[in-house]
């Protein structure tokens, strides 16, 4: 898969021509998809589509990939899973207009002769409608032989890397919002970006199993963190993102040139 | 909240002079969401809008509240959780219309006069939809002190039910497609709906931790199921049933009546 | 077209395998399409989905087909055709909304195998917005032999069961709201959900020959129905029910079978 | 209702100072709606946007209203009432479409200051995207007082005029696209644009009761029209259309000026 | 391109078979665009369909082409550019609805046979939805040769004109709104509906280079003419006419006729 | 206007409260909007989105603003303006999507309780739909004083910085994609991302004054830029980015703080 050096993996800062270059290889363009969103006292609000980027750019530095612009807003913040509306800053597309932007961006990126497109999502609420925005993008491409890949970079965690970064029990996904891994994945790649003197330490947000609308705004610390990032490091960040790397190319590759896609019954 | 007996809870089998004297409780009317999807060799197509439905109306009966008519169709299978497009009859909307049904069926539920209102869903896939569909009502509605809760049924499983139901260990939710508990849920409320003969005992699905255009084959198995429901049984179906009714029914009387509903930032 | 019989024409009722085995015959799938509606002081407000369901079973048992499962939610009450928003419980979706609705189930049987799609309705007010969801789905679905029937089961009255049914003179299908018809009907298939007691004798509604915003509430009767339905029974309601299934299954059997497609100038 | 003679009560024709001043007297506003349509061998394809428009300025000009420019484009003609699409020249909107269009323009009547506005149709096949558009109009523009009536003006026939017009019987409105309704109005208000050498003489189209697609040729007669259009004359025309306006003029003046409009339950 | 001698360009006025004859010479389809819009105090509001449907219709005499029902309702007027809100008479449609007008026009020309279509719009504000709906258009009806032009006919003013026009010098096209080009075209093609006592004298409009909402009034003048209209003459509506039907019939002819298409890059 | 300094005006890198205390001054929020495009052989893809947000932030840094994340995708590139379809890597949104993309935003900032919203363009083909968007969203925000301004950098431009950056003459913004201006502003905000060498001096791009589907590639030079790069530098760059700065901040100083808002006629 490995192909000469390219100045770049970010399709932002290439060029036409360089784009044009690295199509030839047929290579897995990625979107990152995130959100501008409440990442409490600590981290900037660009989190969610920092952190895809910067690992989209490490797997396709792998993979021979290239990275097209990060998608910088997202669903909206749920109060269960990033504080909600209680948060100033977190701002929201309605779920269509999210499935429709990527809808179109698949729609180009096959229009310019991608073949292998992996989303890479780094905003929890943003799953089911990059899924829409998937599936209403292949009804439309139809039968060109497009492969589509959508993942969340958390879902890859190991067991042998939460033993690392939790070494007293891993309080599960669903606290980790503004938490240990994004504050030291932030850490590791955007250090000047966080509030190290803010780094939380509030007690887990103690949310029921349901969604309420309008939204119970004592569902979620007021630091608008869902748990205490305390543990955090760099060190730890680096080894989060060595790990994502690894793995994360490791399905990219397996999927997009080791297996044969089987086409569903259409 | 326990009222004079009604003849039912059903919105459906109601007149509407009934309906009309059910609203002067401002009940807590119930929309129960599912849709048409395989379920197995064993289990018909309807599970996921006649499960909720069935408990919907044992925790409207507890808590005097109303169930309007199922919402039969729902989001589309996913290969993890539901075996994709490979299995004929699973029938899905597009996420957009999914939503703009619930946002439709809101609307009308609060021109009624409903101000309490619990979307209860049958179907892994459409939380999302349901989600979006209930702020883009609330969006119109507007300032009518109108509350909505949105749940699915499997979230309230507790421990101790885990504990009873899965004596060998509970493999997880993600799994848990036409397998023991919608088995023995179903063989509790729609026993003549059970092919028993059929029930399947299939290994566990192994399917990664992201999504894949074209969906893949062999991410499930050929049943359809995604892991062995052979320790269903009718008993299990109603002490799940049971804990489900009492701990769905609390938290409706918790959400919507003891607790002073706290404004979002607006 | 008679095969070996199936253990249920309802798809709802189905096992995915035993749906698969029926897509092998190339049946005709019905999709009964109604409301959530006010049906007067007596009926249940599920008439509009009950009774296609109904008819569209027994024409599937004559015709070998399969019933998908019922579009529970419909388009809006109009005064003049169904009391429109005066009576708590008429719950409709938007005209779009409903077309989308058709459009993504027809998409999907489709994607099944079905070629032969009949929508089979009982509700007055959807029948345009039906059409509209038929005309997107043919114009996805493109050009693979897919043809679809749309009906309205009371087009299919004879002049002879009229003269049966009205002895003393039919008064126009449109005060048949909730009147002769629909009662007959539903004392024949669902007598429980019948309040014999309640039947209503109301004079005709009179209403003008177009509709105004916002509407009337002297348009139509305080009890809903827009005439009287004592003439109803049990007796009128199987006269016309085995009407309906002998002429729309002939109708179903003229379509799909034994005339050739002529396509449409596209 | 009469006031001081304008200059003309077609708003397209107005300056938007003429405009403003009718519109100090509260007047209703038409729009005028029809389809560019296959209208047989002898009538233009406007038939359906000419005929509402010159109905509309006789009524605007007995009620001191005001005629907006007509949609010039409706929804699609189907085969049973208008020939479908086996004629060159019928071109159809979407009915969402068509929808969005009638909102906007009440929308902006609105905002321009109109209270009382009337939809006045010419195309059969519009009628429940109108309606459509008019309950989404409604429900952005809130609580103004705004009230609409939406009309078709074959609905306005009386009996009178039918037995005059059809000596020989009427054979239904069912039957009279391009024929002696439309034929006859044409000729009294545009007898330039009917081509009188090519009135058609077929015989009745014999459609059942149902639809399908794709749609089917021999439902409609070569000609386009649906039944022989021989007895159209002017003096008919002429006599149809003073029983029209006075008769729509009288239900304008009823439904805006005489009636207090009663809310509907909200 | 010349060919026998049609009765009429309209298809408004042609029979379908008129059109379908007109249609076996694979003819331009002219699609005159346009608004209901305040023209200032002399011109009348539907200035923007009649100049282009006049075009048009000189335009396809001479090529051998048709024109469709003009599309009499556009996009909104903008403060800048045409007074935006504050005169009552512009109705404008939301871009969205315009788009949907414009693609479902195209689809159904398309599947008439029509393979050569040019928009020619008349409402400054509607161009980027014209192209929007096109591209729609084009992206639905895929690869069956058709090809479409767009164009406003402001645009083909040559040096030469505008020096007969403006002896005194060109104040630019972003001044003229109801003012000296559109002045003089309606003198010439429709002199019975200029108000020759109201043309304005008014000073030029100076509004900035950007956009504000809500808009600013004293951005435009209050007759709403963006700039004297005073040196409009019939002779100058009838050279602009005369210079408008030959160069954009030429465009025409090199684009449909002389040129190959060039694909785009799929 | 003038505040305490904060640490950053990029909304992407405050964190919530940073953001939250800024929004206590009621701040101009600016939305930098831009696309993924093709620049020419020497200018990264992201130059329409990299600019506004760098001028935007310089404007804040005067006004006191906030800059909120950029949106990274635009509307589709035309090929008159910048090269459509030929040059892999523009990825255009559909226009209706980039309309709700900016609705949802403004809605989102608003929420949060801004009040001054300024959207700053840097994509030509944007504006319509970002006006459109901004249409929407006004009307539903309704009656909250909330004022947008919506500019692209261009418009500003002064005679007097054009002569200076264009001794030879100005050639028109038409024909400025990737020419002097957006090199000499990269030079300036992002040197590291022009490649020097590959600056182009192609001919001026000849195309008419319509726009063709399918598109012509002769219509924009090979390179993809419409005219010759060559007189570009850092220096012009640093030279229009500070009368950019200066007069952007003096509109933007205007229009939000010392001019009473004008309401429309609503």
């Amino acid at each position: 898969m490995k192909t000469a050096k390219m100045r770049t993996v970010l399709m932002s800062e290439m060029t036409w021509r360089e784009y044009a270059q690295a199509l030839e290889r047929d290579p897995v363009v990625f979107i990152p998809t995130g959100a501008l969103e409440q990442h409490g006292p600590h981290l900037p609000m660009a989190v969610d589509y920092l952190l895809p980027t910067a690992i989209a750019r490490e797997v396709a530095e792998q993979v021979g990939g290239v990275v097209a612009a990060p998608v910088t807003y997202g669903y909206k913040s749920m109060t269960r899973s990033a504080g909600g509306p209680f948060f100033p800053g977190s701002t929201g597309l309605d779920g269509h207009t999210l499935s429709l932007v990527i809808r179109d961006i698949i729609r180009e990126l096959v229009r310019h002769g991608a073949r292998r497109i992996c989303v890479l999502d780094g905003n929890y609420e943003n799953l089911w409608f990059l899924n829409e925005g998937i599936d209403l993008a292949m009804r439309e491409v139809g039968d060109k032989g497009v492969r589509i890949m959508c993942l969340q970079h958390w879902e890859f965690l190991t067991e042998e890397t939460l033993a690392q970064v939790f070494p007293d029990g891993y309080p599960g996904i669903e606290l980790e919002h503004a938490a240990v891994l994004e504050t030291s994945l932030m850490m590791h790649f955007h250090p000047q970006l966080v509030l190290t003197q803010q780094v939380p330490d509030n007690a887990a947000a103690d949310a029921p199993c349901y969604d309420v609308w309008p939204p119970r705004r004592e569902w979620v610390a007021p630091e608008g963190s869902l748990i205490s990032a305390k543990g955090a490091s760099p060190a730890k960040g680096a080894l989060i993102a060595a790990q994502y790397t690894r793995d994360i190319s490791a399905a990219v590759e397996r999927e997009f040139y080791a297996t044969d896609a089987v086409a569903a019954q259409a």
